[in-house]
C-alpha cells in the first residue's frame, strides 16, 4: 500500500468517527496555489484545471477532474470513480454531490490551521454558486477537524520516515561541532550543513536561506534568520535551528555549543544556568504529555519555569507538531495568544510528533534554545532522537 | 537592484495606472500555503505569523510581520516600514490601514488568476473582522488587475531569464534526439532528460513526474502524464513536452520526431499533414498577435485552421502565459469555456510571454503537438527560440 492510500484510508475512518459524510477538496491549477490537502491525495502531482477529489464515510473515492489528467490520477490507484470534463466542471460537481446527498460537505477552510486551508477565497464562492439552488451550498463546514487528526496521527511509515530524519539531522549536527574552528562566520558553518545535508541525500525542512539558523554570540540576530558574517569566536554561545527532509517528512531540532575561553574547561555559571533552564523545561513539559491534555496546558510548565527562573517569557510557542512540513498544524503547545488562533485549546492525541523548544538570552554570551522532537504515545512523549542532555564545547 | 525591489517598483507605477491606494497581501505560515504574490514580495522567504505586505500608489511599503522575522525582511532591502509584532497583528494591521484611509483595498482573490488568488477564505474573513467597525472593510476589491499587469509585463532581467530557459531546453531537445534509439522505453528517454537538466544546473518546469512528457505511438496517454514503458518503434511519431527553470523562470515546449520505417525517407503524408496544419496554426496565430487584441481572438485563429483541416477540436486553449511558473496567469489565449473564467477575454500587452500549443492525433501513428514561446513586442509576437518547422527523423 502507498503512503496516498493509507492515509485516503485513514481519512475515511476520520469520517466515520466524525460523523462527516463526504469531505471535498476543490482546487484548481495547484502549481500556482497548492492545497496543502493535496500531498495526502495525490502526492507531489499537480492538478490544472478546477478538480474536485471526494471521499465520503461510505468509503467512495472520487476525483472529478480535466480529461486530460484523468490517466495521471488514475495510475495512483486511489480512486474508484475518476469523472473527466473538457470545459466545465459546475454540472458533474453539483450532479455528483447531490448523489451522494451529503448533510455536511467539509471543505478546507479553517480559522487555526493553514494546513488545512487550502480553500481560497474565489474558489469558496465559485463552490457556493456551482451548488446554488441545492440544499448542499448552505451545508459546507470546515474540514479543519478532519485534517487536523489525519495529518496529527502518524501511520507507521510516517514515524519511520521522521525518524530516519531526526537520525540523519543528529549526525549532521556531530559532525559540524567537529567542523567549527573559531574565526569561521556563520554562513561557512551554515554551507558546511548544507553540503552534508546533500551527502546525506536528503532535503532541508524550510527554506535554504535560514535552514540551519547558525547564532555565534550575542550579536546575532535570533529568529528566522539565516547564518551571517559574524564570526565564531572564544566566550560565544553558538546557536543552531536546523532540519532535513527525508521522503517528504522532517526533523526540527534546535542545538547549543559553546566556545571555551582559554584556561576554561566548562561554560561561565549564567551560562550553565540558562542551559539547565531550558533543558529542565523541555523535560518536564514532556512529562506532562499525554493524550486527552490541552497544548496549552503544557506550554503553560515550560513558560513558567522559564519566567520563575527570572527570565522574559519567549515570544513563541513552546512547541509545534511536525510532519509533512516543519511547522505542521492542528494542536499547538502555545499561549493563548490571538495569532495562535484555537489551537493551544485542542488536545494531545496518540501518534502525534511535537517539538519542544523554549529559549533564553544570557547576556554577553548569546541565545540558548534548544529543540527536542517527540512522539505521543499511550506512556506520554517519547524523544524520536537522543535530546541534548548537556552543552557541547568547541576547544578555543 | 534587486529583482524583487524591480518588481515591487512595477506594481507602484501600476497601482498609479489603475488608481488604487493600496496593494495588500495578507498571509499567514507561507510554508503551509503559499500566496503566488509572495515570490514578487519577499522571494524564496517564508513568513511564519499572519502577515501583511502593503504598497500604495504613493510609493508606500509597508510589511506587518511577526518580530522574530524582522530582521530577515529588512535584509531584503524592499520594505521601508516595517512592524513588528509579538501575539497579535490585527490591531496594528487595522491602525496601519486606517493610517492610510485608501478608498480601495486591493487583495489577493481572484476568480479569472490563480496566482492573483492566494488569499484563502478564512483568510478573507479575518481580514474583514479586523477591520470590521472601519470603513475600509466594504472597500476590498480584487487585486487581479495589478497582478495580472505585474506577473504579465517582463522586466528585461525577466525575460533574459526566460530566454536562457529556452536556450537551455533547445538544447536538451537537440542531445535527446541523438540519444533516442528504437526500442528505448519513454521513461528511459524521459530520464536522460533529468540528466541533462542536472548537468545544466537546471529545474524542471514542473513536477519531475510528468516534465517531460515522452509519447511514443498511438497508445501513450497524452495529457499531463509522464513517460511510460512504452517502447520506441518504427513508425511512431514521438511527442515531447517539456520545460527548465533557470533562475525562477520557466520554458515551455513540444517538440516532434519521426522514427522512419525501413525504406522511408520521410515521413507518411498523414503525418506530414498533421505536422504542417499544426504549423501554420501556430505561425498564422502568432502573426496575428498584438497588444490590444483579446486572448480568445488569437485562440479561433488556431482552432479554425486545425478543424477546418478536419481534425477534431483539442480540448484546451492555445496557449496561456509564461513566467515564474510554466502556466501562467492573466490573458489566456483560450476558448470561452467555463473552466477558463474570463481569461481569454484580457488582452495581449507588450512583454508578455506567451506559448503556443495547438495539438491533434495522426490515427496509427501518435500525437502531434508543437509549443513555442514567444514575447510580446511593439511589433508583434517574436519566437523566444528558433521554432521547429520541420519534423525530426529518428533512423530506425
Amino acid at each position: 500500500m502507498t503512503l496516498i492510500q493509507e492515509k485516503v484510508n485513514q481519512a475515511i475512518e476520520i469520517l466515520k468517527e466524525q460523523g462527516t459524510d463526504i469531505w471535498l477538496t476543490f482546487v484548481r491549477e495547484t502549481s500556482g496555489v497548492r492545497d496543502p490537502a493535496l500531498d495526502f491525495l495525490i502526492g507531489a502531482n499537480d492538478l490544472t484545471w478546477p478538480s474536485a477529489l471526494i471521499l465520503t464515510r461510505k468509503g467512495e473515492k472520487i476525483a472529478i477532474i480535466g480529461n486530460l489528467e484523468k490517466d495521471a490520477v488514475q495510475r495512483l490507484n486511489v480512486f474508484d470513480e475518476i469523472l473527466g470534463y473538457d470545459t466545465a466542471v459546475s454540472e458533474l460537481l453539483r450532479d455528483t454531490i447531490t448523489r451522494l446527498n451529503p448533510d455536511r460537505v467539509a471543505v478546507n477552510t479553517s480559522r487555526n490551521n493553514v494546513h488545512a486551508d487550502g480553500l481560497t477565497h474565489a474558489m469558496y464562492e465559485f463552490l457556493r454558486e456551482y451548488l446554488a439552488g441545492t440544499p448542499y451550498a448552505d451545508r459546507l463546514v470546515s474540514a479543519e477537524p478532519i485534517i487536523n487528526a489525519m495529518r496529527g496521527r502518524k501511520t507507521a511509515t510516517e514515524l519511520t520516515r521522521i525518524h530516519k530524519a531526526v537520525e540523519i539531522t543528529d549526525e549532521i549536527y556531530k559532525k559540524t561541532f567537529d567542523f567549527i574552528k573559531v574565526g569561521m562566520t556563520e554562513i561557512e558553518v551554515g554551507e558546511y550543513m548544507h553540503q552534508l545535508a546533500r551527502e546525506y541525500g536528503v532535503g532541508l525542512a524550510w527554506p535554504a536561506e535560514n535552514c540551519p539558523a547558525v547564532n555565534s554570540g550575542p550579536d546575532s540576530p535570533v529568529g528566522h534568520n539565516g547564518p551571517t558574517n559574524i564570526k565564531i569566536e572564544r566566550g560565544h554561545l553558538i546557536h543552531f535551528d536546523f532540519g532535513v527532509k527525508y521522503e517528504d517528512y522532517c526533523s526540527d531540532i534546535q542545538r547549543m555549543a559553546y566556545v571555551l575561553r582559554e584556561g576554561e574547561t566548562e561554560a561561565p555559571p549564567e551560562v550553565q544556568r540558562g542551559f539547565i533552564t531550558i533543558r529542565t523545561a523541555i523535560e518536564k513539559s514532556r512529562e506532562f504529555m499525554k493524550a486527552g491534555v490541552t497544548g496549552n496546558s503544557i506550554d503553560v510548565i515550560s513558560r513558567e519555569i522559564i519566567v520563575d527562573s527570572g527570565y522574559p517569557e519567549y515570544p513563541y510557542a513552546l512547541g509545534h507538531q511536525l510532519g509533512r512540513v516543519a511547522h505542521d498544524g492542528g494542536a499547538l503547545l502555545g499561549p493563548l495568544w490571538e495569532k495562535y488562533g484555537d489551537s493551544p485549546n485542542q488536545k494531545l492525541e496518540v501518534a502525534q510528533v511535537y517539538t519542544l523548544e523554549p529559549g533564553l538570552a544570557v547576556p554577553n554570551y548569546g541565545y540558548i534554545g534548544l529543540e527536542e522532537d517527540v512522539v505521543m504515545t499511550d506512556k506520554g512523549a517519547e524523544y524520536l532522537g537522543e535530546p541534548q542532555r548537556e552543552i557541547v564545547f568547541i576547544q578555543g
